[in-house]
């Protein structure tokens, strides 16, 4: 900006500084009262570290012993989760008077309790890598499903942030799983309940939401939504069970909904691409859609080499294509 | 590599030197005529922290006093803002010939233009946060959708892109939507233009067309195509409209698309999942698909708890699934 | 943490060592014996500068001259790359014991081999800039197509990985295709041949099996799939051709379905939105899908100017709402 700017510069900054006095949701100035995503996103990434270890290598601690390698990345996630989780619970309303000692002796119980869950959090994942290598023809190695899949990155990072989550931590699991959701496409959230062995192929677009229950051994493709029906209540139905429950060995295709909290998929069920079900599928049941009708024309439909498509197709309200 | 392969290399090195001669669009090797992509990244997440004071925590700059803290990363926007705009508008064929000061002079005018908008953009803001709180049952609090709703993140970033478009900015507008594209999985164009109270949930897979119009209190769930219906004209139909307008007070739910520049959806209507709707709807219409018909049977279809699934389903040509 | 919780945080420590030690597909603690994700991501990012000269510039290699920037940036993907392919050699099991002089002589022959595509891969995704810019009005210039098409990315890195594919390079194609998808949202396996003028317009969505073949001026919109009909025989399956042939100048629009190893898509051909297609189409064929059957009815649906609806909608079985 040249000088002669510099007056109006300040017009503008003067005038935003005003805007910022309204009392508005999206001001909130109290700077360090938020839980820091950034943070948040550095836990996961070493928490990853601590549930493959070896797979994801530590590159900050050079330490060739792995026991005093693990020792500092447990201690330094621990201290800034138990930092995070700290500030977290300000947000629950019965916290907002607390002292500052109960507050650090809440955080210390949760985050010490949330770390005895890891070893059954690597159980549930030994399982899910061993689901997707069963599942997919295209997977080489075990050590192809670990260090590329997205759908094992964001069932792992799901079941870290589920368990914060039943220990009733605010804003953390659901900062966690949205950024495994920025990463892959595959949207579940913290509260939803998933079994051992579980297999999400190509993931894109997959919705599971908060209330659902999922068992073992369950397959589910891209663009799947286990979600709810809507009764149009917003937050009046906080709490309650607005998503289906899926028994064990069920297999949901690409494309299909399973929707409301009083669907139930028995158990070796299969869900065939595209169906839409709000009401609960006896066990052992393959349900699909009837085929499609379908339209087939000759046309004249040509592109030149070039990839430029010559237009000789006539109109025809039939036809619909998105561009 | 090993020395001996030293000249192998230099081979290759050659060939690929020689094969930039060409004069192809992927080349361009006019270094520092392109705006800059990770430049506009910064600017971007620097503008969330001006439109959501103290939700971003600004760590660069540790000022204590608000104003001083806002000023400065105010001034550092503008400054490298305005160094992209004025980048870019050379891409304007028009601009081709200007002028070293003209150019300054005209990505100034639209640099200051542009800030004048963030009191309005911050006021639209304000009501999607409002929208998704209300539309939510699964939310927490107006901060979890803050610091963790991808839908709110886009349409933040697009409501920044969209006022750029509007100052007929060439890609810089484009680039900022693409990178909330590339986070989130919503594709709008930051041509469309968006009311107040504007709510998507879990968003992957939303599209919204260049030349869509939306009125306020509009929500869109995961899966919806607001597009065009191909006339396959390509660069021919450039600036005509050709996606549609949707009224306030619509709700369209996950899946559906929304298709045709004359296709008008009317204040007050719901459109169902999946709904494929080619052409308007008058206000206050339920519009949904009927049921699908379903074929359910029973099957033998078992997996061993390893997640082997045995195979003794007949082959059944109605069956469809997905890999 | 405080002082007092020192022993509890000792004894968690010493569990989750424990827990490491049984042998367990996510344990391998043999820390340098797996590809570095990170490491192929910066080869990914520097080829993207190679493959497109002057757009991505290079700032850590600060020469006026192109040919000593492009030889030190050539050179130094040629070492890394060349590194993480004599790494992930390894994981063939007919490598397992080969000895280091023979890993690093075809390490560094397939690195070489790659390096002499790289005008092939240059010329093919020249053909690709082209195709977007005549399939899409809402294209600004060839300069938006290569600085924020999301497609554009993803084709480009999978002519890349696909290039190491068929050098039977294993984890290092996949990891490369999961970043572009991590970034874009479309799945194309490293192992689909794809011709020239290929253009994927919005993206998100899309998934491309591994044994695919795509001729040239193919066009692909978001939400398609080019899948398996499920055999359900898992690993079984590996190597079986599982994915359909899409001939020259097919156009395939959203969210439509192509699935099974025998389905061939004849040239010319148009694939409607949504169609379900398992078995093969003859050239000059479009394909859509009958129009739907949907309902109509006039609702009190309302909501007030805050955004909250009222819900004096009747419940209504054959309303199905996804939230």
């Amino acid at each position: 900006m040249r000088d002669g700017r510099e007056e109006e510069i300040r017009n503008i900054v003067g005038e935003l500084l005003e805007d910022y006095k309204d009392d508005r949701t999206i001001n909130q100035i109290e700077l360090f009262d938020q839980p820091d995503t950034e943070v948040i996103v550095d836990i996961l990434d070493k928490m990853l570290k601590i549930v493959f270890p070896g797979f994801f290598r530590e590159k900050t601690y050079r330490f060739y012993n792995l026991n005093s390698r693990l020792t500092v990345l447990l201690e330094d996630v621990m201290f800034n989760l138990n930092k995070q989780i700290a500030i977290a619970l300000r947000q629950l309303p019965e916290n907002q008077n607390a002292n500052e000692d109960e507050m650090a002796e809440k955080a210390e119980k949760i985050t010490l309790e949330f770390f005895k869950k890891i070893p059954l959090i690597r159980e549930y994942t030994e399982t899910d890598v061993q689901a997707a290598f069963d599942g997919d023809p295209a997977a080489f190695n075990r050590n192809e499903i670990i260090l590329s899949y997205p759908g094992l990155y964001t069932i792992t990072i799901n079941r870290i942030a589920h368990e914060l989550f039943k220990l009733s931590v605010p804003l953390i699991p659901r900062i966690m799983t949205e950024h495994a959701h920025s990463q892959t496409g595959i949207d579940i959230h913290p509260g939803a309940t998933i079994g051992k062995y579980f297999f999400m192929d190509h993931g894109t677009g997959i919705v599971v939401g908060e209330t659902t229950i999922i068992g073992d051994n369950v397959k589910v493709y891209q663009g799947v939504t286990i979600g709810a029906l809507s009764t149009r209540g917003g937050q009046k139905l906080k709490g309650v069970k607005r998503h289906p429950t899926i028994e064990d060995n069920v297999t949901i295709y690409s494309g299909a909904s399973v929707l409301g909290g009083e669907t139930v998929i028995g158990r070796n069920s299969v869900i065939g691409s595209n169906a839409f079900i709000t009401s609960s599928i006896a066990p052992e049941t393959r349900v699909s859609i009837k085929n499609q009708e379908l339209n087939y024309k000759t046309g004249k439909n040509k592109k030149e080499a070039s990839g430029i498509e010559i237009t000789d197709l006539e109109q025809d309200e039939s036809w619909f294509y998105i561009i």
